[in-house]
Parts: structure tokens; sequence; C-alpha cells
């Protein structure tokens, strides 16, 4: 498998690598260190447990070696260079200088001479990204290569990407593998570093819809997701709760169904989140989700959501969307032709989950229309009959759709390539075996409901998870294409979220980046640990 | 009750009241508001659901009274004027300034006019104290009286206390009164409240050896704790993992003990812990838990701790404070002289909890001190032996004592007045029963560890706690003093302290504070939501 998947690195990165100097971290973490193989002798490439450079990585590289040897970095004077010429500058992220040097970098270290030391220098970082459009200006997709190869070597660093995105995680590694000696010092450990994510879509659920979250608090958010490899910001943006993004077409939207007038989304304030994760190579994935969890949309939309009855009168209130109704899909057209504008992901998420038959049951038009298009009693006919024509209207904007696993499980006629999200904990193994046993690509979040929170280190068991544990060929692990940690805001606002998400999040970062076999907890402890403190 | 609590409270605050215009809190809350009997028609008192004033009041006051007829207030304008000449100054909490009128005030407001509005204008609150000495240069302490009686009415508010404790109850229960309309005037209805505590210790615990917790979180916390009229700091201060308190004579302590040499409390910052708490009327009681809880004591302090054997060897690990040393009382003995001297509560809390025999054991010398004391193998008499050495000490710097119930359970001997803290949750009613049935002051916290999190709003469980819900006589049932929730450090630090323990303590502040039978969780929950957004 080394062998295979080393190759695999070397055609991502078109590098030639020595397969003798690399130790699989997965040998590393699966047995003893020495055994590791076929590099030079341990003695001169291990260090003290206490100083070991790879105990304070996170998520783990695919495969990594280090040295004894420390350069040393001169803040006023390390540089990181782009070896691609000025397009590159564009989309260079300088906040690579504060996480490695912190924020007093320009004050404290001015051009300085280095304290005199033993230590050799480390110039620069050199980034080469090797496509032709190294892609700073363009959005991270789900086949965008994040691929990354870091040399670290007197006197300067090298860090090979194909695109911009791998170089984003390749400049992540290094800022953790600097670290500061106990007389302030910068210090890195000649290093090589081989890197691939494991899996493609790799998220944080927010839920701005039962807890407003401020712009900061997603911001925030979207840092530390930068810091452990997430590459999906799926933002579960309204629901039942509360309706806050201000539409440019239907602004009564979120004038009537928003908790109030200032706790909003504007089209600016989406804006800034969509830029803020495309520097950090991250996905923003909308979902609006219908037509259950719409009580919010009721408010600012008349006869959107279906009227409930007892008996022969209406009661006044409302279920889900009104799937009955032509103007719900004149709605519906003018709104996912906004969305999909505005969000420039190749993906939105359209929901579908939850959804209460009991309005529908008890509303005499919408009996009729059962009736008219034989579907019987059976109310999930209906629901796919709905859910069908706004994957028809979501796909005539070129958006790929993904829905949550009752869609799939009601039987809608899906798309070839609609991605189905699996949330249900009871069994899910099975569900992700029918899913991809029936040609969709899946998407995990079952095991990982952040939101439910328990006394001690549960982060364990989401670190336990080993996604691939279910029934289905090679064929259907491929279609796994990744996860989600879920963080929804029934308890969840800014005075908690970070605390609350942060590191358990950062256990499923680990799981969905690294190679399978990085599994032992005693590692991963001593890793986490110094990533939380460094993340603080 | 309500006559017999009446001429209680006619009594603490000196005062001839009116029956017939107070209504009880606890009957609104148990019964029909239109039932609480002798008062003005209930149509004059009372106001439309979505606009009670007493609906944001945390915890609830003894009883109250409001109309619907609104007083407003000039923030420029608007003064707290001490009734009891120039002393009462001295300690005058102008924080409350702000928590009515915002940080803004002086730069928004000024002195310009009230908006043209029907409401008359309230121009003062009158603080009255009438004790001799108001105490505003002394400590607040078990016996210090809380009680207050506020009368708002056109043109000044008055608030009666015996002592400043009582006034700054009242001040914060008078600042939770003003509101703010939707047009930025600040109002407040006309009411009357006479209010006191049910119990004289409410307490919240806090754990600064599993995580260090900076001074900041400390004094964040004190504030949230006069927002809800605890008074009671139980500083868990050094415990197993760390000792960051850095003591006077024996430095090393902390030196050795603490996480690092920046992780500590200097005696500057206690001095600041204790002040910033005095001047909300909060008692800070320091723990120092021996003889178990002390791994990190013996770091600093050579021979405290008893070495473990494995058979005729020392294994070079040690366990609890070494009970048959002479050395060891003549620590203690200067130890807590110095911690007499720096903390000025009349109490101490000396800990006693989860004594492990093992090593006591092992240990040959502690063996053969047990045969020459006739102590059998019945190690709880050497770990009371101990106990009550270190009681004696502590007794002759007329210092009280608090102690974890297992002190009592081993049948120490100990002085009348120990108070004994109840912690275990199995069968806590059955202790608190035994402990007052001996005779001993009891304090609550079994009921309310607040560091075991899970899902939901867990507060209703500790809001639903009936303190005196155990077997006992009228006696026993005064000798519960009060309570404490307690915020154990495994899992909490700077990062998740506040969210975290607010506002699910308020539910164990309003338990403590409030009538008996405020017990409605629905009105509790629409009060807490309110409190919640003041908070923050």
């Amino acid at each position: 498998a080394m062998g295979k998947a080393m190759g695999l690195v070397g055609l991502l990165l078109g590098l030639v690598l020595v397969p003798a100097v690399l130790v699989s971290t997965s040998l590393r973490h699966g047995t003893p260190r020495t055994e590791a193989g076929a590099g030079p002798a341990p003695a001169d490439w291990e260090l003290a447990a206490d100083a070991v450079p790879e105990d304070s990585l996170w998520p783990l590289p695919q495969w990594l070696r280090t040295s004894p040897r420390q350069l040393q970095l001169a803040p006023g004077r390390f540089q990181l260079v782009p070896a691609s010429g000025p397009r590159w500058r564009l989309c260079f992220p300088g906040r690579y200088y504060e996480y490695m040097f912190g924020h007093s970098r320009r004050r404290r270290w001015g051009r300085r001479p280095l304290a005199a030391r033993a230590e050799p220098e480390l110039s620069e970082l050199q980034v080469v990204i090797e496509a032709a459009d190294p892609g700073c200006d363009s959005y991270p997709h789900l086949g965008s290569n994040e691929a990354y190869h870091l040399t670290v070597t007197e006197p300067v660093a090298i860090l090979k990407a194909y695109e911009v995105w791998g170089a984003l995680r390749g400049l992540e590694t290094f800022s953790q593998l600097v670290h500061e000696d106990d007389y302030g010092s910068f210090l890195v450990n000649e290093s090589e570093i081989t890197d691939f994510p494991r899996f493609a879509h790799r998220g944080i659920l927010l839920d701005t819809s039962r807890h407003y979250l401020p712009l900061k608090s997603i911001l925030t958010n979207l840092d530390a997701m930068a810091f452990n490899k997430f590459n999906v910001l799926h933002w579960h943006i309204v629901d039942d709760q509360s309706f806050p993004y201000q539409s440019i077409y239907f602004p009564e939207l979120s004038d009537k169904g928003a908790y109030s007038c200032n706790l909003i989304y504007t089209p600016a304030d989406v804006r800034l989140v969509i830029e803020y994760a495309r520097l950090r190579g991250i996905r923003v994935i909308p979902e609006f989700d219908t037509p259950g969890h719409t009580q919010s949309w009721g408010k600012g939309q008349k006869d959107l959501l279906t009227p409930c009855y007892s008996g022969e009168q209406p009661t006044g209130s409302f279920g889900p969307v009104n799937p009955i109704l032509n103007t719900t899909y004149d709605f519906m057209t003018k709104f996912f032709k906004e969305i999909s504008s505005v969000f420039p992901d190749a993906y939105i998420h359209l929901g579908g989950d939850e959804v209460d038959f009991s309005c529908w049951k008890s509303n005499p038009e919408v009996k009729e229309f059962m009736k008219k298009q034989g579907f019987g009693s059976d109310y999930a006919k209906l629901e796919s009959y709905y859910i069908q024509n706004i994957l028809d209207i979501v796909s005539s904007y070129n958006k790929g759709q993904i829905i949550w696993q009752e869609v799939f499980d009601h039987k809608a006629q899906l798309k070839p390539d609609t991605v189905v999200q699996v949330w249900m904990a009871n069994n899910y193994a099975h569900e992700l075996s029918s899913v991809t046993g029936a040609g969709f690509p899946a998407v995990l979040a079952a095991p990982w409901y952040l939101d439910y929170i328990s006394y001690g280190q549960d982060w364990k068991k989401y670190y336990s998870v080993e996604p691939l544990d279910f029934p289905g060929s090679e064929e259907q692990k491929k279609l796994l294409i990744g996860g989600e940690a879920c963080l929804w805001g029934e308890f969840v606002d800014a005075t908690n979220l970070t605390p609350r998400l942060w590191p358990r999040a950062s256990a499923v970062g680990e799981r969905l980046w690294s190679s399978r076999n990085v599994t032992n907890l005693q590692d991963a402890y001593r890793r986490l640990t110094n990533h939380r403190c460094r993340m603080l």
C-alpha cells in the first residue's frame, strides 16, 4: 500500500521521490519507530521524546521524516518566496508570518542579528506551484489538488504543490513545524514531508438559524478549519427558527423571518465569508433546506407553506412547503437562481430531511392532488415529487446537489452525481452501503454530531470512527467522498461556539485527512494537546 | 408562613411593613396571580404578559409588587444618592450606572433633556443603610445581613438595608428593573420589593489546579456571581495537578508545584481577588485540601508526602501527606498561619476528601505508627488523627473550618461549628440528615456538580433540587446553611469557563436565594432567558 500511495504522490506532485528515505507515518503509529525501515539509522533521525517536532503536527501528514538537526529562523529576515512569478503573490497568505512568529514580529524583531548559536540559518521557504494557472483567483472545489511536498533543509526550504490549495496546506504544515525555544529563538528541524488528503470533502456544519452567529464567529471558525485542513463550510444558514439570509430578490424573507433586522447576513456579509474561506482553501456550501424546516420562510413569503387543517377548518398554522402550487415552483426557481449566483461553489445543499407529513395529510387540496397524481396515501411520493422539481430547478443552473439521506431513502429520482449526506446515527454503515451501492457519492456526518456533548474526552469517540467500515466493494468505498462534523445550533451561539467545536472537531479533521492507520490515541492525545495550544 | 417571614423581614430591616400591599412572589408562582389577595385590584397592578418587569428579575425577590405606571430615568441626571453620610460613598459601587445605562453613558447622554414622553421622571435612588457602621470597610461573613427593601415611586426611589451587603443586593435588583425601550428611553415600573436570602451560604467552587485560570476569568466570574446574588467564592486553589498559590513562607511550593512560573497567584493577585469579591459582597473561602489531593505539594516541600513501598523497597512515588512526622505538623502550622492571615474570611476549607490509603498501607513506618497508636488496621483512624491535628492548628488561628463529608463519615472529632460539605451524589439526602443530626452545619454541593455536562437544558435539573428535602427536624433543617455549584477544572479553563458555568449556575443561585415555592420552570425559563441577555 505504501508503494502504491507513493506512486500516487509522485504522480500528483510530478516529483521523483526516493522511497528509501521516507518513513510512513502510519508505520510510526502502528508499530515501533525502529521498524520504520530502510532509512538512515534511527539514531540519526530520531529525537528525544520531549522534542519530536512532528509531535505538534495535526493532522499528521501522510509521510514525514525529520532530523534532529535544527535550523534557525530570523523573523525579521525569513522570507516566504513565491517561485512561480508575480501571479502567486496575489493570493499569498501573509498570515503565516504571524502564525510562525507571533503578532509582535515587526515590533520585536526588526532586522537584528540572530542569537549566536550553533544552528545554521534557514533563510527562506520557496513556494513552487507547478500548474500553469496556480488557481489564485479561483475557488477551491471538490476536485482541487491539495497535495504538497515540503523539504526543509539548509539554506532554503522548498514547498511544492500543483495548485495553490496544496500550497496552503503545506504552509500550514510548515508553520506547525516552526517552534520557539525557551530563549525566544525560532527553530525548525530538517524535515521532508509528502502529504495529501485521504478524503476530498472535509466539512464543518455551522447552523446560523437556531442561534444567529455574528460574522466574527464564522470567520474565527474558518481560521480554525484551516488549522485543521478542513475544506468545506457547510452553512446551514436558515431553518424553522429564523431566516437570517438577506435575499436580493425576496428581502421580506429576512425582514420578517430573521430574529431581528440586524441579525441577518447581507450580500456583503456573505461575500466576505466566501472570500475569507477561499483564501483558506475552504468551499462554502450553503444549505437551503426544504420542504421541511421552513417555518421561518413562511413569514416573509405568502402561500409558500402548506396550511394545516383540523377537519374542514384551517388551523392557522402551517406545515412544510406547499408542493402542489405552481407559485411554489415559481418562487423556488427565482430563489435558487439567486442562490446559484451568490454562492460560487459547484454544489448547493438542498436539505430534504425530517419532513413531517401530518400537515400535508390534513390539507384537503393536498389530498386531492395526491389522488390526481396517483400517489395513494404514500406521502413520501409527494415529498419526492417536490424534491425532484427542486433538483431539476437547481440542475438547470448547473449546480450539483447535496441532500440529506431521507431524500434517497424515500426513493426520489436523483441525478447520478447527487451527493447523499448520511446523518442518522442508527446503523449508518448500512446506509453508506445502500447509498454507494446505488452509485451515489456519500458524505458521512452521523457519528460526528458535535452538538451532542457529554462529560470527558469525547474526541476519542469521534477519532475512532473509521468511515470506510461499511460493507461494500472497492468502487463503493471510493464513493465515500468525505465527512462533516456538525455543530447544530440549538444550544450554540457566539458565547460557546469555539470552545465547544474545537479541538473536538480536530479529531474529525485528522480522521478525514490522515492515513487510515493513524489511530493511536495516545500519540494523537500528545499531538492534539500541542495543537490546541497553538490554536489558542 | 408568609406572616412569619414578613415579621422576620420587618425585624431585619427595622421597618413597619403594610402586609396588605405586598404580594408574595411564591403565590404568584404557585397559584394564579389574581389570588394574591388583599392588595389593590389585580387590574391596577398587573401588566400585559410581554411587559411584566419582574419577568427579568433573577433570582426572584421574596416579595414584590409592580405597577404598570412607568417612570423615566435620565442617564445624565439620575443619581444614586447615599442617604447616610460620606462614609457610604467609600464603598459605593459605581458599576451600577454602567449596568443600567451601558458603557456609553457619558459619551452618549450628557445632560440632554428627556424625550418628550408621558412618563414622569425618577430622579434618584436614595440608599439608606441603617446600621451605625454600614460595614463599608469590612468583609462579608456568614452572618451578614443581605436583606433590603426597595420602593420605586415618583420622584425618588428608596433602597433601605441594614448593612452595605443588603444595599448591594438591592442595587442589583434595582438595575434589573431598569429597562430600555425601543426608542432608547430608560424606564422603570413603580415597584416595591422586600427581599432577603433563603440560605446564608451561596457559593461557586472554582478549581484553579486542574487548569490555571487567569485573574481575568476569576474576576469575570465574580461579576456574574454578583448578578446572581451568590456570596461565596470557594477557591479550590491547589490540588494534585498544580500548586499555583504563591506562598510567602514557602515559595518553593509554587516554584516547583505550579504548571509554570507565570501560572501562579502572587500575594498581590490574591489580594485583588479578595477585594474585588468584597466589593460585590462575596466571601473568598480558600481550600487547601489535605492529606489527599496533594501530589503538587510534594514537589516543593521535601518529606511532606508519604513514600510508597513495594514490599521492602520505596517505589519512588508518594501518597498522601505523611501523618506520622512532626515535621509535617511543623510545616502545616506555619503554612496555615500564613493562609489564616492572607485570607480574611472566618472560614478555611480544609478538604479531606478521597484519601487513598494504599500508600499508607505500604509504608512500614506508617504501619509501625498504626500499631503504636492502637489504630489496628483502620486507616480511617489515621486519617482522622491527621485531620484532627490540622483542625486544631487552624482553630488556634481562630478560623472556622469547612471539610468534605468523608472527614465526618470517618468519625473525626470535629469542633461543634465545623461545616460539612456534602458532595457525594449517592443518597445525599441521607448524608444531610446524618450531618445535621449530629449537630453540624452543612453545605450542599452534591446535586450541583456543573462540570458534568450533557446535551440540552440541564439547568432544569439543578433548579428542581429542593435542598431541604431530607429527613430531619426543624432544628436540623436550620443547620443546612446553603449550597454550592461546583465547576471542577478537569475540562475547564479560560476558554470555556464562562459559557459552561453561566447561566447554568444561575439556576442554583435562584434556588438558594428565592422562596422555597418558586419552582415554576416555565416562569423561570422566561426570566432566565432575559437574565442571560442582561448578563451578556
